[in-house]
């Protein structure tokens, strides 16, 4: 199977043609041939399976056979918030990871204590779509740009918000907390973890905190973990 | 608080040397001075918190203060048997990460559809101890040569083996099968998946089919997501 990511498709188009780097990639790379089969998603869970008509390395012409809305939809969805690590590598494999296993939307917070208080995001969606299509999904996550942690907290008033945090309190664990089908923002802070007063400002506005184990986890695997245990808890 | 990795270090001793590579770093880096308190860790649960009672960059005197056993351990032993990654990269992020999450031994298999057939372990064995010092914990994981398949299976005849793989058959979730405080055996196949013929071998010789979820995950991320998943079901 070959899913290419075609974001502008329609589901009504009968005919689509590749732009010139995916036309290049299915006829020259992957040395695909008139009639083949391949996949196209929109990265918004359509999906569509398409007959090569016009093997051009350029302007590669496809025929569309089927279209499926909602594809393989998951039963909730998650939205990640967390206080990027100084290192980039360790967001990238955060987003890679994350794509995989199952996630709606990213945002890079800046935190009382950040050390990285901004971020590119242009790699990290090249890296989301590439996760997508390895996994078959048709599902690309949004990354936004990067929004202090008070005004993120000021903009998600009213919407389930789970803070992960390292500090004492009455903290439970994700399975205890949580529903299954139901939407979630899960907030993980930096590497010296959040301030206390950001901490409060989060719970009085309705967050709940929770605790991602008893093990000491460094902000991208917490982020992970997090990703992990609501998939885990929506089967 | 700041974490050596000695495991050469013994419960009955009531005073240590650091090595010089540990001294310069105490000293040197760390800036540390007499009387700082450092911990140590022999990597199988001892932890030894100590008293610099002699600073010197290239033998650094310790006085030993107090020694536990079985500092923090998990109610549970995990092996995770898995086959390398081409991309070298990806089996490092999984020793580091699975690491952080709890980890006990891992075993790199040769499976007949393993493109990489061969795994230096120095590297993983540094990232494995450079993990356990920052998520502060007392134990290194056992990271054990490569082993093929076949004779991977024989040697495990009577433990505890789940196999994570992509055909159908009747898979079950983790959290299905296994119990708290037991301890598993993980397999995981490389890129291409386990063969039929590996699968039919692993179950003859008693090992639960699993299933990680209706997603496609890679090889090293489908080693993490059980990694995940067994340390949440033991909470």
């Amino acid at each position: 199977m070959h899913l290419f990511y075609t974001p502008e498709i329609s589901a009504k188009d009968e005919f689509y043609f590749l732009n010139e780097e995916e036309s290049k990639h299915a006829i020259r790379v992957l040395r695909l041939q008139e009639n083949a089969e391949i996949q196209l998603t929109d990265g918004v869970g359509g999906w569509f399976t398409c007959k090569i008509i016009q093997a051009e390395s350029k302007k590669c012409k496809l025929q569309i056979l089927t279209y499926q809305a909602n594809y393989q939809q998951r039963n909730y969805r998650l939205h990640l918030a967390l206080a990027p690590t100084k290192n980039i590598d360790r967001m990238e494999w955060l987003i890679e990871k994350a794509t995989e296993i199952g996630l709606d939307t990213f945002t890079p917070i800046i935190s009382a204590r950040s050390e990285r208080r901004e971020l590119k995001t242009e790699r990290l969606e090249k890296i989301a779509i590439s996760a997508m299509k390895q996994s078959f999904s048709a599902y690309k996550p949004i990354i936004n740009s990067t929004i202090k942690f008070d005004d993120f907290i000021d903009q998600h008033k009213n919407k389930e918000v789970l803070i992960a945090h390292c500090l004492d309190s009455k903290k439970e664990f994700v399975g205890k907390i949580i529903k299954p089908n139901q939407d979630y923002i899960i907030l993980i802070g930096p590497e010296g973890d959040f301030s206390e007063l950001e901490i409060n400002k989060a719970v009085k506005n309705g967050a709940k905190e929770i605790s991602l184990g008893s093990q000491r986890l460094r902000t991208e695997t917490a982020g992970l973990m997090a990703v992990a245990e609501i998939n885990i808890l929506n089967r």
